[in-house]
């Protein structure tokens, strides 16, 4: 069941793909998450160098046999960065799945399709993915309103950008933003994704690298514990609600200028909140999803949990009597 | 195929219930709903007295014998409104399904549930849905932040709202908010919802009472073309973007006090552009799904193509195999 095109040229058991995450999705997560049937994928730019990206899809080699991809985010960055030699790093080190974003990867198809490259890129309206189509990406994950980073400025959700993107181009559709759990799932493939696209869930595992703090916060928060920063710039960010989220949306209500706010922000980046679990000084980035989440599972624990109330979600809803909706004293017995 | 707690309560064979849309709201379309084995429901206060209310109550019984309710919305109007009247008004024309929204119907339970009224209530949070359900409501109806009208101020998608509200009431939950087709019904009961809503859909119907020119504006719109208003009053609305919005918004971002804004809103309100086509002369309730809405089929033909659509979606996903998504051009075939 949930065999999908996406399953089939990512060669995972799956549906499941864990979204590049900066900071979070390291070596350990990435192989958990690949080793448990789905994709995991690193971030490029977590390494702040191409040596210790290289060193890092090392490791992730040596933890799993399963193939795993690489996050290159095409956004203007905080900090200068030489993104060719990046690509080179991946194509070099032997990964053929690179999950793009923030831009359009035009530039680099090239580059990475001659190295056999499979390319999924992410975005947040109907009009990139078909971009994303016409340059010869092979997926496109699309990102709902609800998503964790950054939504773009249209507010779209996932339960209406997903059948328009399906609508809209012939390569499969990924889902993201928003899930979480296996009704997710199943409402995603319903919907005619061929995948689901997961960050903010899969920070609250056992093997996610952030300190307990950061992941028994994720529990605790309510799915209207985000907010929406750097809106008045239209370069909009979903962040956790916390202290730093707070001080930037007063700061930019206020009439702070972009330069000031984005000091502020980078200073609160990085991986200083994660490691020490000083959840209020610095921003995490999760999705209205975070209100889903009650426990922190192993990765293999929560994916196996998860196609298994898909499964049992799907035959539900394709068998006959009364429809008995799943819930989450289901989940828990 | 279907078949929920929603579908035997209210003793009809689809799980489509037609949400109340002032001036939308009428005979015509909400017998047509009932007819085709969904839940019409009238709107109360588009009559601007009780013995309007309780004439189209009869014309309505007149053009089916199937069940149908009708939707009282306890909120703040732009006129007085005596709703004791109204809901003496439904009891007594022996409507035994009411849809209430805007504020908790508490004070208005004991009579309605005396006289073996069904309750549905509509709400924006899952705080409200508890309330509904501690009050003796009979399912709750939840409206995530794509809906038409009033979206409420946290912006949470029908995705995540669903499965909270699924998990936090034991009665059943009705998905209203960003459906419009077979594979939207699918996702909802996938969510754990046992029915959807849908009004915006509704509106480019055959029977829906509006000019041609008004459903033909809804084909042309995309998933952008909704605007949120009053935000900055937190009394959000979401209308499909016209001249009359952008003028509405542009007061708004200059500074203009509530009363004058609900004076032009209120003067652009009603009947008028439904009924003259003018279609940049009003306001217009929609929904984002108003960018998956290509035709105006009659409510019969709608009705019957999602539920179709609906049971190949839950067969596909429930069967062995590659997974095949269901796209547009599948159900135009």
């Amino acid at each position: 069941m949930f065999k999908t095109r996406v399953t089939e040229f990512l060669g995972i058991n799956y549906p499941i793909i864990q979204g590049g995450m900066m900071w979070v999705s390291r070596a350990e997560l990435v192989a958990a998450v690949s080793n448990a049937g789905g994709l995991g994928i690193l971030s490029a730019f977590t390494f702040s160098n191409t040596k210790d990206l290289a060193a890092e899809i090392e490791k992730t080699r040596g933890l799993t046999d399963k193939p795993f991809g690489v996050n290159i985010t095409l956004m203007p960055t905080f900090r200068p960065v030489d993104i060719d030699g990046y690509i080179d790093t991946v194509i070099d080190s032997g990964v053929r799945i690179v999950e793009t974003a923030g831009r359009s990867p035009e530039p680099y198809m090239e580059r990475l399709k001659s190295a056999g490259v499979k390319v999924i890129h992410k975005c947040t309206a109907v009009r990139f993915a078909r971009t994303a189509q016409r340059i010869g990406c092979d997926a496109v994950s699309i990102d709902g309103f609800e998503c964790a980073g950054h939504p773009g400025e249209e507010d779209v959700t996932s339960l209406v950008l997903i059948p328009l993107t399906v609508d809209a181009v012939e390569i499969p559709v990924i889902a993201s933003g928003g899930f979480g759990d296996g009704r997710g799932l199943v409402a995603a493939l319903a919907l005619g994704a061929e995948a689901v696209n997961m960050g903010t869930r899969f920070m609250a595992t056992k093997e996610a690298p952030a300190h307990l703090r950061v992941k028994e916060l994720l529990i605790s928060s309510s799915e209207r514990d985000t907010v929406l920063l750097l809106r008045s710039f239209r370069n909009t960010m979903r962040m956790l609600r916390n202290a730093t989220a707070g001080k930037v949306l007063e700061l930019e209500r206020q009439g702070s200028d972009i330069h000031q706010l984005e000091k502020l922000i980078s200073g609160k980046a990085g991986l200083g909140l994660l490691e020490s679990g000083d959840v209020d000084n610095g921003l995490i980035s999760v999705g209205q999803v975070v209100g889903l989440i009650h426990d922190i599972p192993t990765v293999k624990e929560l994916i196996e949990s998860i196609i298994k109330e898909a499964e049992e979600v799907a035959s539900n809803l394709a068998g006959a009597g009364v429809f008995k909706p799943r819930r989450l004293t289901d989940v828990t017995e």
